[in-house]
């Protein structure tokens, strides 16, 4: 059997894994506003969330709202990381999705936490791509 | 008491809206390989979704995967819509995150389910940003 026909065999036999990927969904609060306001320092710590992570950064995108307040994406080899920011509340809407269960997702957030001086930090985690 | 006094007070003594945002998470399943494959297709059937749902988008960035799959995200004024391809098991996880409630979510997850010819839809929908 040639070795792409063998590919193929496998392929079809063997079960997918469990689930695709994990999607955290990260609840910044009560920040320091002044850090949330701005793409430069927005995009800072996201890049640095990122790094500790250690993700691979394909390219990022943030997006200044006026008066202030952040949208903000990185793309990623292992899905994604995305931001948005309320500096008049204080708060940070965060998720990291990625296909790769060897990531130091936890450490990001700590991460985040600490670089956003979150008083409060809510995570969940969802499965996504779950198939049977 | 003047203008700009007044809006302060007014900043200090409304409360917040519920909840800043709503996030859904959509499962893809099923779905037709060959339109999970490549960024044109991707990227013109998130477009459309964006454009049922009445978003407003600000800038978009497709990522090509080798050999196969696409990742891909829509900022848009409202926060953002994402979308991450798995071909092979002819599966797509779409994300709508959205600070306004007056969107039209539901018409666009049913314009994915078919542009992407999807035989399996899950949606969730979490509250982000849910302040006291």
């Amino acid at each position: 059997m040639s070795k792409s026909t063998l590919k193929e065999a496998e392929k079809r036999t063997l079960p997918p894994p469990r689930t695709l990927g994990r999607h955290w969904l990260i609840e910044l609060k009560d920040c320091a506003p002044g850090l949330l306001q701005d793409v430069p320092g927005v995009e800072r710590i996201m890049r640095k969330a990122a790094t500790v992570a250690e993700v691979h950064i394909v390219s990022g995108h943030f997006h200044q709202f006026s008066p202030y307040g952040v949208s903000g994406v990185l793309v990623i080899q292992e899905s994604h990381l995305t931001i948005h920011t309320w500096p008049e509340y204080a708060y940070a809407a965060v998720d990291i999705f990625t296909c790769s269960p060897e990531l130091r997702v936890r450490e990001a957030i700590r991460q985040l936490q600490q670089d956003l001086e979150a008083g409060e930090v809510e995570v969940k985690m969802l499965e996504r791509g779950r198939l049977e």
